[in-house]
């Protein structure tokens, strides 16, 4: 007896002190804490005993290896043994089919002729007479998602009883655009310095680079821009691509592909060449040898993503070339090593006297067909710029013989930095689910996007990134839901931004009920409230100058008109808005002719975009009953109320997840609160100012006055510097 | 026994999986890891049982239980009990004698006599017939600081058998100089963005800022400057008061005022005044205000620190003011809330044709009495900048009526930024230990900086720091070192580069001798490294243009001629040094007469200091026997050899420490092998140039050309920075 107290004793002193463990949210949704369902940990530790791994040397099967260690030794609070034989119930088996002995039962072998690359099936099934989980794959990256897929099943405690499930990937290029400069600045970038250390590359290595590629590796993020659109030639110099390639050796076995922005004057900047002229002999040698320099360095670069003509980057256009002729030179260059060219569509001319909104669709459309194979066309989801709310953008449906590529914005540009709680899966999933009517009812944007509708044999989709160097990698715990949303829906846009909130929080805060409930609705409602207090009915581009933070409706004193607030929202003493009718600026005729007519239409055209393609007098009545007045206050007080719902709902939260990560969303929410006000009453006194109409009573007054919202001078609000 | 067996079982449950800790160094050197000797271990459990607190709701008294709590939990792996009162032997009292009704043994009474402000006694004592360790002091902080102490001798490993310490800070002023702008960009920093959070506050505060106060207070810093001396009048704006207040309001408690940088022009840029004439009326009138302004929010704000009329910089000159006219301005307006002026002696002019290195000196030294009560004159350790190595600065000891400060450089502008391993408190006591003979043998300038020599009734240390938002703060793990040094110096000037080397690894990485003893001998080493392979001899100012990285002895083409390295080394067919002897630009001459004539001979001149004081044939013979040509080869081959001394040590050390930061540190330290090479042959080739002869035969060949050298563009090398 005596023996077993002292073993008691002994164990006693094995049991550690709590200590107050940080929840900083680097983990992401990476975090393998102990199921505290006790049945449910019974249930996961009987059908998960052991592992079975394919004895193989690739880096990517060592990293499952590592992942699920971690993983279900975290979720399960129990070793796991790896074993490379079938002897017990429970085992759950890792087969790539393309080299492995084991033979599936039929069932499973007729469900994989299904899979495509990268693709993966996990199912419960007997094997040897014993109950096991298998996960299928063609390739080891597919079984590298499969296990990331497995884990989050008992993230997300779902049953692994008769589990059954098959995905592919509905999208090829699924990639991160960072608009990252050399320098670490972080263009519209709110999560500190860019990641990628770049001086003290490639002799230090962070490990930083590793968990950036788990976490987008675990979404299905397979490709990422490590620099900025706004493009430095001098990344493209021999010691810079040693430093490119050190970064890509992290990556590679995460399945994920390195690609850089090209500047298409680099010919020029690097070997003074007189041209940069795409169908110039010399130029077009250059950009060759440079090609095949890079993928000495990296033998799996993906390619090049291209800002050329717009905001005064170089272009084929300075030669009089088309886009066409531009992206096709670079195209010609990687085509042999398989890599591919995303030019970009957001193109407008300061000469250009033409509405803004239809500059890309005029340049574009005409050289649908002139693009190379390896060419993606990269379209932001809206005309504009990544506003609150845009309708989509009318070249998608209008290139069918070009594969289009979708640009989202993750970072919050026109969106509260990183400062507002804004989840942005209703503004991709809005844009995804639109209907172009392109071929017919049911075209949506979302089928252009994946190739289906125009049978494309490849297809893209980009996210411009939020991540940075904070150490919960977005500034803001929810921003991370957009990171992992966007992977997501790369990954199938058909999921619904409803859940793909339910499976974050469930991995990224609890399982409780009681959370995740209301704050997914919580999250749900958030980009609305954006809308209501930046830009309600269809307003758009009426930010503060260069920041792009907070408001600044009467600013009209920039060089080029179109980058002026006044020129979009056309306020005076009858009427606000755009017009973009067939007797305004006819953008709507840039639309399929069914939905031209819905837009060109007042009384049929949504309300929520009316004033982005109507001028509308004050007094025009509205769904509501209320004026166009009326409305205007009532929706910029209406986003200010659901940020206080928001706040509600959080402080409700507080017993429910840990108190670091609770305390930093609350203070954030505060700002928010404080900044959707100023934008509130900036917005309503300015164009009161048109009106001359009163704020209804029953809200209540800006207690500031229109001067004073103008003289806030925010020149250090993050995310617009510009350095030498 | 079944029922034992099971809570033997149940125990087993809680017996946790190791996971895999991440040492990323973000706990610097507060790592209260559980002491592994068993022995130790069970001494320090008998003679920690308890921890006695003044009942009191001071801020202070909180901390001091919150970081005993976390600190002695963590070392002994035990609950700690806190009580108030003393009824068991091992009993740790915190008393603060000017508020406890306990009765303090008569020997310990007659020592408190001598305890100091912010000092503190830890002594071993029985008390109510209880043995005891009492830590005291006259007030709060004091406590905080013995807390902090008195886990250091845990952390250490020191016995508490009869301990017995009384320690005073023997410095009134030690601060941290942030060179940080509003921008989050960091001036000379290579440790990532700014932490100060501007955009967010004093909506979100991050728990960061309390790790930054715990850190500082654990090593006695008091105060920090929280702007660039390159300063921006805009954080004096009452919105961005409030978010310096609120930062304040984090610090306060553990006894660290805030400072922050004035703009000399900032009445004329804020307010529109025409001028800041510091003799002017209005100009008087609007800093009184603005201090009061500033008193509001920070009931105990520290004061200023101002670089005036020095590269570009505003300063009462503009007006044919002197530097006194215009510190005494703000010191004045500042005196009735006791705050001081810092003011720079970092001047030099480019219109001045006299040697760069005696400019300060002129400026200053007939200014000495002219300062009011509340100016310290801040001084850097050498007549030029922070280089590798210089003499000390002339001006100490020659302003005897004047508080000089003294102004170290942490962060690594010329010594490697943040990926050389270099421990500065070798050149920090070098300047420290240098005898100025102002007062006759002995007169060191540590007995200036504490006030001593000329009984000073106010002393300070101000060191630029090396913070930022890399998770380890420093960038480079032994960087930690030069923070950490830094405050112990200031704290007591007369520590040895030694101890707080040995104090900081067996903080910061292990007790273990074997580790221990090798990596301070390198440590030690280090500094003496980095001179001889950038800067041996003497030489100075020889880096590359604008970030300071990596070498440029050639540049001779920058507007201004003291900014172009050959005006620093004069190298010609002949010879090579600046000729500062009474034949030259007679900067010795601004020495004490003793100093002056050991300087000014050259067969007496520290050869470590040769080339800054004299002009130097090729031929001449050094102490080895050498031409000075052979002792320059020899002196930048041996520094590349002492780095792969300091490697090989490393090498050494992988089983002893944590893999994270032993693999960070071996990473790091391959790069700065390479920069050691390139340093070496880049300077060596250039300078061969002149003398015409070989470079000896037993030494490697560099293997790249001179032109190489001068081609390399590092344009993005950290530190450097201008945005708008």
């Amino acid at each position: 007896m005596k023996k077993v107290l002292s073993i008691i004793l002994i164990l006693l002193t094995l049991v550690p002190l709590t200590k107050i463990q940080a929840e900083d949210g680097y983990d992401l949704w990476l975090r393998y804490k102990k199921i505290s369902d006790k049945q449910l940990l019974a249930n996961y530790r009987s059908s998960i005993k052991e592992v079975y791994l394919p004895n193989s040397d690739s880096p990517t099967i060592q990293i499952i290896k590592k992942e699920l260690k971690i993983g279900l030794e975290g979720l399960l609070d129990k070793r796991i043994n790896f074993t490379d034989k079938i002897d017990q119930n429970g085992t759950v088996l890792f087969v790539n089919i393309d080299n492995s002995d084991i033979t599936l039962p039929k069932a499973i072998n007729s469900k994989t002729q299904n899979l495509q690359e990268d693709g993966f099936l996990i199912e419960h099934t007997s094997l040897n007479n014993k109950q096991v989980i298998l996960v299928v794959s063609k390739c080891d990256i597919g079984l590298l998602y499969g296990a990331f897929h497995f884990l989050k099943l008992i993230q997300t405690h779902h049953s692994l009883k008769e589990v059954s499930i098959l995905e592919n990937p509905k999208v090829e290029h699924r990639l991160l655009n960072h608009w990252d400069n050399l320098n670490r600045i972080v263009e519209r970038g709110y999560a500190g310095f860019s990641i990628w250390q770049w001086h003290k590359l490639p002799g230090y290595v962070s490990p930083r680079y590793t968990d950036y590629a788990r976490a987008n590796a675990s979404i299905g993020i397979n490709g990422t821009v490590l620099t900025n659109v706004n493009a430095d030639a001098f990344v493209l110099i021999p010691r810079y691509l040693k430093k490119v390639a050190a970064i890509a050796d992290v990556l590679r076995p995460y399945g994920i592909k390195v690609y850089l922005t090209a500047r298409f004057s680099a010919p020029m900047e690097l070997d003074s060449l007189e041209t940069a002229d795409p169908l110039n002999e010399d130029v077009r040698k250059w950009w060759q040898e440079k090609v095949d320099e890079i993928y000495k360095y990296i033998p799996d670069f993906g390619g090049f993503l291209v800002k050329a003509n717009s905001e005064g980057q170089p272009g084929p256009q300075d030669y009089n070339r088309s886009h066409a002729e531009g992206a096709n030179m670079l195209a010609e260059a990687l085509e042999e090593h398989g890599g591919i060219v995303m030019w970009r569509a957001f193109v407008y001319k300061s000469e250009e006297s033409e509405d803004r909104a239809k500059q890309a669709y005029n340049e574009f459309t005409p050289l649908d067909g002139e693009f190379r194979d390896n060419v993606l066309v990269q379209v932001k989801n809206g005309p504009i710029d990544f506003q609150p709310r845009e309708p989509f953008h009318p070249i998608f449906g209008a290139m069918p013989k070009t594969p289009l590529m979708m640009e989202f914005q993750i970072t919050q540009e026109y969106l509260g930095l990183a400062t507002h709680l804004v989840y942005l899966l209703k503004q991709y999933k809005e844009c995804l689910q639109s209907d172009t009517y392109a071929k017919g009812k049911g075209s949506t944007v979302a089928k252009i996007i994946d190739g289906s509708l125009y049978q494309k044999n490849t297809s893209g989709m980009a996210g411009v990134s939020n991540i940075g160097t904070d150490r919960n990698w977005t500034g803001h715990p929810f921003a991370q839901a957009n990171w992992y949303g966007f992977g997501r829906l790369a990954w199938d846009p058909y999921l619904s931004a409803d859940e793909i909130a339910e499976e974050w929080l469930r991995m990224t805060f609890t399982n409780d009920r009681s959370f995740v409930k209301p704050v997914k609705k919580m999250m749900l409602s958030s980009r609305e409230a954006a809308v209501n207090y930046m830009t309600p009915i269809g307003l758009h581009h009426i930010m503060g100058t260069g920041h792009h933070y907070g408001p600044g409706p009467w600013v009209s004193n920039l060089s080029r008109p179109e980058w002026n607030p006044v020129y979009y929202h056309q306020a005076d003493k009858e009427s606000l808005g755009f017009d973009r009718t067939t007797s305004g600026s006819n953008a709507v005729s840039q639309y399929h002719e069914t939905v031209k007519e819905k837009f060109n239409n007042i009384d049929r055209c949504p309300e929520k975009l009316l004033l982005w393609f109507h001028h509308v007098d004050w007094d025009y009545e509205m769904d509501s009953g209320r004026t166009l007045w009326k409305e205007l206050c009532y929706k910029y007080y209406k986003g200010v109320e659901m940020v206080r719902d928001v706040q509600a709902t959080w402080q409700k939260m507080r017993t429910k997840i840990d108190k670091q990560r609770y305390e930093h969303v609350k203070s954030l929410l505060e700002i928010q609160e404080k900044e959707a006000i100023m934008w509130r009453n900036a917005c309503v006194l300015y164009f009161q100012q048109f009106s001359e109409k009163p704020i209804p009573d029953h809200y209540k007054k800006p207690d500031k006055s229109l001067e004073y919202y103008k003289n806030l001078d925010f020149r250090y609000a993050p995310g617009n510097l510009r350095c030498e």
